[in-house]
């Protein structure tokens, strides 16, 4: 099966297409867990982050279809870091979810062909099955990427529209009368499109996807129009500030082609009402459970996410 | 000293601006050191890669100012990848050569601040002098990486231009009439400015650098002149095509203002002539060393790094 095939497979078993981001931010995992050590402990920490993860792993793996590791949060305390990295994956793996590397890699051609054999696929090293990349090197950076992802049943999402406000600084640029992210996002369509079988009707979405941020719900329906074969990865929802109204544009009629991620928002639960009174921090893993479920919850009642079956 | 400051220092000291990129890619490693170990196994191969690396550091660095280590020869391997670039880093900082962590990092500004933090100055987990950055994601992504730099006199080189034909895909579309490496690049010139200092009399370069591609000739002085404050850290010569005429307009009127990488033509020297009939696989440490030699008279002859005291 193609990782479009899984993707969707993947969204359906769950009915819904809530991504979760393992995050893990030292300051913010509950005390109890990490008492006694410091932040900028490189030996100590990352063992903190794993147990954290694969808790938020354990509570989340049979409500969601997908998780997405974001690798500056173990790069930052070098190779031990990325040991908890690697072994996070592997454990959601075990636990069924299918797993985004967020590493937003890219490289001239013969580099990028390390990075996607390395991260690509259950074989490669890291064994991720999808990655995110970036597309500013152009098409002979990013080919390689789509090459291994379609040997390995592996996925890329590129950066077209991301969710951050800086975002715009160069994206936003226009060129030919259209805007760079908009120029990005037809080679990215081309690119799904390429990797589209004809025996493919599990789905109309190639392995080739897109990151486009929530926070820019105008621009939202510009891009699922051209991206119309293109798995969209959607960062920024709750805490950066979007919500369930505003990406209602990236799903399709039966709710398909999109996973909404949703990071902080999630993990840290137990510090954010309503489920801090609730909850409180020794039972942030209920918090966690219930701010996934309402996130499924308001998708399911705002979006065609609802339709899912 | 800033980073600035230390890389002018560096330069100067050894008299050249080659700069050795460290890309180790194991099938092009000699055949002594890899026999009976395959390309792919990820637990003896990295071991494999550190020792390569650290024999071109003990060759190279009473002769070179620094090294680039390129990231992804090592995520290859996934966690023992990692383990091992780590080594190489510490290693070469040993031996006094000043190190670029080369992964082309970029996010959004509180995920930035966990790779600049990770990455940059002896005081952080993978202990390099500088990084590459990526800029597709704007101003809020990059400026945490120039904040951690500059507190930990370390710096950082944003993609302006690359070396790779793809490239110009989206780096050459013009917006208001400027090309999209144009505005990089003046956005790059500000943030050099932004970190030089009052009493900065050693140097007019700041601790933000730009990474431009020695592939593109006609370009170079344009570059130069709009980043006039900026380091300039050119990838692309010698395998990649460029010679030393290509890349004379990179260099101030002393010297300076540029680094100059050369990976695959210094490390694997051996495997073509004239070294490969003088030296042979047996001889690959010498190959290597007259390489980086020749690559240094080639600059002085032919360049204003000549004018290097």
């Amino acid at each position: 099966m193609t990782f479009s095939q899984l993707l969707a497979e993947a969204v359906c078993s769950k009915c819904t297409p809530v991504l979760v981001g393992l995050d893990p931010k030292f300051e913010f995992i509950p005390e109890s867990m990490r008492s006694g050590i410091d932040a900028n402990d490189i030996w100590k920490a990352p063992s903190v982050l794993k147990r954290f993860c694969c808790n938020v792993i354990d509570v989340v793996a049979p409500l969601v279809p997908a998780v997405k590791l974001q690798a500056a949060c173990f790069e930052r305390y070098g190779s031990y870091g990325m040991i908890a990295l690697d072994n996070v994956i592997k454990y959601a793996s075990e636990k069924g979810l299918l797993t985004i590397f967020d590493g937003k890699r890219g490289d001239i051609g013969s580099t990028a062909e390390l990075y996607a054999s390395g991260i690509l696929g259950k074989n490669s090293a890291w064994g991720a099955d999808a990655m995110t990349v970036s597309p500013y090197m152009g098409a002979d950076s990013i080919e390689p990427f789509v090459k291994t992802a379609t040997e390995q049943n592996a996925g890329i999402f590129i950066l077209v529209k991301t969710s951050n406000p800086g975002g715009k600084m160069f994206q936003d640029l226009k060129s030919n009368r259209k805007t760079i992210y908009n120029h990005v996002a037809r080679y990215v369509q081309e690119l799904a499109v390429s990797t589209l079988k004809n025996n493919d009707n599990n789905t109309q979405y190639g392995d080739v996807g897109a990151v486009v941020g929530a926070t820019w719900s105008k621009e939202l329906s510009e891009l699922r129009e051209i991206l119309k074969s293109a798995w969209l990865l959607v960062p920024g929802y709750g805490s950066q500030g979007a919500n369930a109204e505003d990406i209602a544009p990236v799903f399709d009629k039966n709710g398909l082609g999109a996973i909404i991620n949703n990071s902080r928002g999630l993990l840290y639960a137990y510090k954010n009402e309503p489920y801090k009174s609730k909850y409180g921090e020794q039972k942030w893993e209920t918090a966690t459970e219930e701010a996934t479920k309402n996130m499924i919850e308001q998708l399911k009642n705002k979006t065609n996410a609802g339709k899912l079956t």
